[in-house]
């Protein structure tokens, strides 16, 4: 099952040429699920072909215009290729009256539902699943209310040895009790799970934190995450900076990758002085080799 | 005097990967005039290098999305970018409750001034002029209220011969009554300005139509234009969408560039479903030989 993340746009307020301010898609099983909804989405979107019409959900992290100008145009434009289909949104609560209030003023009457689900959570909360994925919301600090997602594949089933469904003319329901971590009971004798079955993989993870001040308490959400996705938009020479706009420097975001043991950290939201980051990446690094920067 | 075009978007309401929804800027004497201000205009500004800091007056045609929706984020980011110098809009008169709402909504507080100055003639108007340039708006006929912009060169002043300024022993006074067209007394002899002077450049003009369905009444606002900008959202093949939709086919605006006597054309606001324009480019040149296809 893919599990691939996109960047579509990976600087922060101001875009330059090279970057798009954010919005990400994460492709699971083929189905894209959008992070962010910054101006040019619905261009990038199209540029990296991602499958429009099986997009369903919008994940919206905090209500600053370089992290959801772009929204009306997709809504539209949705509209104008003739989406029927619902659309889940989850994001904090004014989301709606701000896309609401432009889309009618410009007299854009949706011929699709929108089903808005409102952020308001202290704590990790599950907003979506599905049979094989489940998104949670938890909060960062900005200096507007803001929240995280983790990304969570869910446990799979156990893998049954082919060899042995033969050679124990294993039923589809003996298979299945298997799958599921059951022993099973064959002619009256007892075999263990593990003589017949091999773990699944691992369930993979990503995170997504952006814009926030570096929280060291992180590790109560994403602990263990395969991938995160953190926000270093300067580098510690500008520091106070930094702290004063509520953002990270990349040394702190590679703190937090260390701190919530992520195998993978990626970084980007990157200030538009930087013309080349490579600086912001090397700092990183320092602190947790396995760092790499986002690319739109 | 420079005094060029530059293309930002050059497709209708649903961007593709290679063309930005409308925005144009004028560049004359090294100043920017923005002419729509779709998504994804601020990022397209940059990558075009247009200098932003001198951009100080804005023309949006009419208030659908994929012309306006750009304005949020640039908007915004003048603001991040410490601008003080005031804006010039001009603009339907709904733009700026729509502007005004999102930026509230989004806290944004606009450290410069906005001078809006509402669109509604019904006829051909001077909306702006400063020494070298007049800009006009006129009616045109969409789902929507809709502006044409006519940017006109003012009349230069007569050239005066070099060598005569010597031969005559000419006064600053006397090279400027020769500028403005005066005949001149030399030692009380009357000497007539054609004697001293030769013609100025004629004065150049771009027009931009969109959206718009075709209005063989335009050469009483354009006649004689240079360079016209005129949307061919489709090709003659759906010449009864085009109408239903309020838009021009592009043979249509072939023969509005001949009615009103244009030198040259442009067709842009090319509808999505056109992979290559090159049929639309051969209907125009069939109508208006000088023809070119907008290209972002």
């Amino acid at each position: 099952m893919d599990f691939k993340v996109r960047i579509l746009g990976s600087s922060s307020a101001l875009p330059t040429s090279e970057r798009f301010p954010t919005a990400q898609t994460v492709l699971y099983n083929n189905v894209p699920y959008l992070i962010d909804c910054a101006e040019g989405t619905q261009v990038q979107l199209r540029k990296y072909k991602v499958p429009f019409g099986r997009l369903k959900n919008i994940f919206i992290s905090h209500l600053h215009g370089d992290h959801i100008y772009g929204i009306f145009g997709l809504l539209s434009s949705f509209n104008l290729l003739g989406r029927k289909q619902a659309l889940n949104i989850y994001a904090p609560e004014k989301l709606k009256e701000i896309y609401e209030t432009v889309l009618n003023l410009n007299n854009d009457v949706l011929k699709y539902k929108i089903n808005f689900y409102p952020l308001n959570n202290k704590s990790k909360n599950k907003i979506f699943e599905n049979r094989y994925l489940e998104v949670y919301s938890f909060p960062l600090i900005h200096s507007k209310e803001v929240y995280g997602f983790l990304f969570q594949e869910k446990q799979k089933d156990r893998n049954v040895i082919k060899s042995k469904i033969a050679d124990y003319n294993l039923s589809v329901k003996q298979i299945l009790e298997l799958k599921k971590g059951k022993n099973i009971t064959l002619d009256n004798k007892p075999i263990k799970n593990q003589d017949l079955t091999i773990d699944p993989d691992k369930p993979r993870s990503y995170a997504f934190c952006t814009d926030t001040l570096p929280l060291d308490n992180l590790d109560k959400y994403i602990k263990g995450v395969n991938l995160l996705y953190h926000e270093a938009t300067f580098g510690s020479e500008l520091e106070s900076l930094s702290k004063q706009t509520f953002h990270s420097t990349a040394g702190q975001a590679a703190e937090i990758a260390k701190i919530v043991k992520a195998d993978k950290l990626i970084i980007g939201h990157f200030s538009s002085r930087y013309k080349s980051v490579e600086p912001l990446l090397s700092e990183a690094k320092r602190v947790f080799q396995n760092t790499i920067e986002a690319t739109d």
